[in-house]
């Protein structure tokens, strides 16, 4: 079991509920391996039909299948979907995607906002009825947008009242909007992460940081220092093979300081066969500190 | 009695009040045929007086003497309208249009918004009172719209609200707005299938999708395949013969995946004996389970 | 006592205060004498100070005179002008106007917006405990105004509400914006009237439709039509003479189907005697079902 | 003791309070002089420090000891002023001012908006454990402004509560935006007097009305008239004698039939004796209905 | 013990707790030392992270470090982190500043924002849970922003709330938007000084101001003397040596009036021993009204 400082929103009384929801979408481990099935509303279905994507991607309940067979950490989406799917996928640890958006209108149009579309206390409400594991949940901030006012009091106020709930919280925070020239700038980044680390949040996803066109794992520790006791997990990006994938998964923990990934269509993209591997490879690194070597081989097996 | 999976967010106190509504409106089969009285609001009077439509469809009681006669799963009206017609047909099962706005406003000049007018609340008082069969809402979503975020969010808690009830939900979803170029597009229309299931709704209704201006059944079944469990329902659009309005909703059904249809002019622009038999056309295809031969049938009866 | 179907979104035990509230303001009749004093926000003080018009309307209890004195429906004002006179008035049937602006920023410079000023509830507190008879309430829509959707949704709220405690309502709607090209428009006020029904209002006042310059009664009756159980009130306009004013307003009723009229600087541009006396050839034609030449003896009585 | 009228939404067991706070503001003259300290918010420091301005105004305990040592009916400020000040001056009758903004975003930029700052129930709270009377609230509208809406709205919210609470009211009303082509128009302003009685204010405050270029006190009396039961309450204006002022006002009053006025800068651009006295001047002609010698005579004392 | 005059705003039964909150953050002196850690969302990471910053600064924790061992008045950061750190650092003084946003968006794109983040009652219950001080709280308002009226309400409804449950409260305030020409003009900082004091703020934090170029303590003279009672805390700007800063603090407060200060990258960006040293030095001049040379004397220790 990591060990974990509780934040002080989290009342004495739900100590335990916390501690175990955070360990248990970390296994323990202290990293978060988290699979994203939030992009239904976000990409509409661009990710999940179309040329290369496997047929079976199309219906979302190819996600769950994948949540419950393949090694996870946590699975997030959206409430509506998860109280559809979840009394047959009761295994699986649930992270409710609080907000979300269409890519429809874009940045030239209007600066992005993502607004809120459930309460904690619907989700906490479902969670002491029925059998279906809700650990946390997650929230998206378009920083540097005209409307970064509203997601940052909504987040603020939802990342308070999980906690106080014993619900383990991960903004997603991407610099977006017309006032934003480089979205992967290491340092930008950075800021991102101090200001989850501002808002009380136990995690914090950041897009892979690039330099002058270069990625690289060493980029991402200044974030992972601003962020401070807020852990940092990062996105793998499109990368262009499954070893290429692991093997920056690895340095992003190893040499960046990530505790963690969250991860999706390079998932969801995939047979269930093939897309339950993957999972297991990266639940190998991030989780059960296996390097790529030990991974690869999960992956061929 | 259909094989439904209650979602999650209805309490198991409300399991018997949302599957009764759930078959109310499907007649047990998993279809439903909803009778659209809401244009009332968003075209005016424009689909009930001019040229070519009956003197009779004037009156907004048209619709409910159709309701009535009728063979329908539900009839979709504003519950201004529903109170003030529903103690004269206590037998027709009701779903509240939760919002509405006028077409006055063209998108050119501002991207739509509708707004919620009614609370699950009001519904639910009123039905525990008096007489009358409100079994479900419904609210439209105009995806890609500046104002999605709004539309998005009441959705949202419509659907719990709904659900906590015992309601059915139906979301009308239309991509509009400066940045939507092809609203008919079967990929995008797929995509605001999936938005439905994120959002947990138990139908969603979906203008029939075209591709470089043809349409046909198989177009829609990549939007069946994104909805999941969430069952997708389509307008008949504009068809020119009502044999080819019943080929097509056959289609629909059989080829595209559809699970029923919502359909408004096509019906209430008919005297009443026409609008009855028309009705019943459609149900027997949706409900009945019947042939387009034997629909024509009862049409023609 | 008219034949009046309560809407079920009147309680049971309302029904009784709604019938009477009802049949108060159409004394029996079923159609409506609204005596309307609520320009002073509307038109600041045009309308009731300048060349013409007699000084004794430049004080607002001139209003309360002709409401007292002068046989009359309701008489419809803003509450705060109603809490500071009708202690000494408490025979006269009162709706409160829920909501105005003034007409200092035009439509070329913003799409109009009137907001709800007060609430059922303070309304219900104060007939519950002073002497005076608040028997309804009134709302402003501009129909096709980019902020529709507000006007919609509260007028849609308070229709509930006002019909919750036993009140009788009425929508002012006014297709205005930037988006209307023809205000008059007898198919663009029809549609007007079936939006009042489907917000299930008891009335609606509508302006008086023309076409191609040309005004007649026959021009109301498709918006008589499309209003069904909802009442059309219409407002004289501005006539020539009251002669010309009272053989319209019959035409209107018996010709174009209306259920009353709202009427005020035609009455209130008038000295007390002579406002008395135009009052009670309204009311006759409007209440008392007389003929034009009855009410013109009135007049000249 | 005034003969004033308590408004309806004065509930019957808080007609005593509402009563004596009328008659502690009027001193029992129907007539009232007050002193506005609230300009700090809406000129900054503008108003308090400068040439021509001795230091004294810039402390604002200036205001503080004039509404002490002077003759004056309520003094206006905002509630956080009275808050850390009145422990001092318990004597003083207090209105709080409920709204005010800076001057800085002029209307060629922006139309106007104030909003509403603190809750008639936070007043009543700390009257009710305090030594501290207050006895009113004022709240300013612009009238013509685009955000017209907002403004209106709030102050009819706020007229009812504070009512409810036996609370007097003052509505400050300026016609200000891109649509207000002359703020000094007397039928604009009459108009503007006419809504604050369609809001049901005890008060309102109007800037004195110009037409061609000149004043007199006979151009207040449409606004008077319009105002009705409410009370009319003027600016003197920018004076440019003391004798000019004391003249006005009376006129004012006597010939413009104004129950009082509103002075800010007239009185505390003064070192604390010319002020007191200054105040006790403006009190002889308005609360003890002395004519301008007799006030010349305190004046110059 | 200072000689605090507590504002009527709280209530009784928490005058000792308010007076041990302010004798807390002043240490008795009546003067605040302000450690400003609120910057990591204002300014990101552009503070804690670059050419010639220490790399401890890069670590949230490196502030808590300096508000733990350096002598401050009260540490003032954002709940988020404050929940995270404080079970480490029960024995620091906490301040939560209240609203935070981005310098993304510049003025020239959109006038500030900054929205409230968190409740007061949210402070409250995790003070009265948890071991940590959180004495006061904070607020930025942007004077002169179009969207001045938003904050001037949240403002004013924080400080009452937080005078109820006996929280010290400081006010940010900097004029900011396409409206404001200088921010450093000392009148217009007087200005805002002023607004604090109407607002009823306990201290507010305004910008060193600057006349033709030239700063200088007597400046300030104008804001101290129009904030009354509202105390002033100074910025000590961007100085080119610790020796000046100190002289330029020992003279805001001697010459200028000032009630402290409030001091971020000129601390945390220094090593820990460095900070603390320097912590300790603008201490003993706020605090311990030691001279410069002592001060200095404690920094060269």
């Amino acid at each position: 079991m990591s060990d974990v400082k509780v934040p002080l929103d989290v009342p004495e009384g739900m100590r335990d509920v916390y501690l175990a929801n955070y360990n248990l979408i970390t296994q323990g481990s202290g990293r978060l391996m988290l699979f994203a099935g939030d992009q239904k509303m976000e990409h509409l279905n661009d990710d999940f039909y179309g040329e290369g994507i496997p047929a079976d991607d199309g219906d979302p309940e190819h996600l769950f299948r994948i949540a419950s067979e393949g090694k996870i950490g946590v699975f997030a989406a959206q409430l509506g979907l998860i109280a559809r799917y979840a009394m047959d996928y009761p295994e699986v640890p649930y992270l409710v995607k609080m907000n979300s958006k269409t890519h429809l209108v874009g940045v030239s149009q209007k600066d992005p906002v993502s607004r809120q579309l459930w309460s904690v206390g619907q989700l906490v409400d479902i969670c002491a009825e029925k059998n279906v594991k809700i650990a946390g949940i997650g929230y998206t901030i378009y920083l540097g947008s005209e409307n970064e006012a509203e997601m940052l009091a909504e987040a603020a106020a939802l990342i308070n009242d999980a906690h106080f709930h014993g619900l383990v919280t991960v903004l997603w925070i991407y610099p977006r909007g017309k006032a934003v020239k480089d979205e992967k700038d290491p340092h930008l980044i950075a800021g991102a992460a101090g200001v989850a680390a501002c808002l009380g949040s136990d995690f914090v996803k950041v897009n892979a940081p690039k330099k002058d066109g270069k990625s690289g794992a060493e980029l991402l520790q200044e974030a992972v220092q601003a962020a401070g006791r807020t852990k940092v997990v990062c996105a793998g990006g499109s990368s262009t093979s499954e070893e290429k994938f692991l093997a920056e998964l690895y340095d992003q923990i190893h040499v960046g300081g990530a505790a963690g990934n969250a991860t999706g269509r390079n998932i969801h993209q995939k047979s269930l066969a093939e897309a339950v591997k993957f999972c297991n490879a990266i639940y190998a690194i991030t989780v059960e500190n296996k390097s790529v070597e030990e991974a690869l081989a999960i992956l061929k097996a």
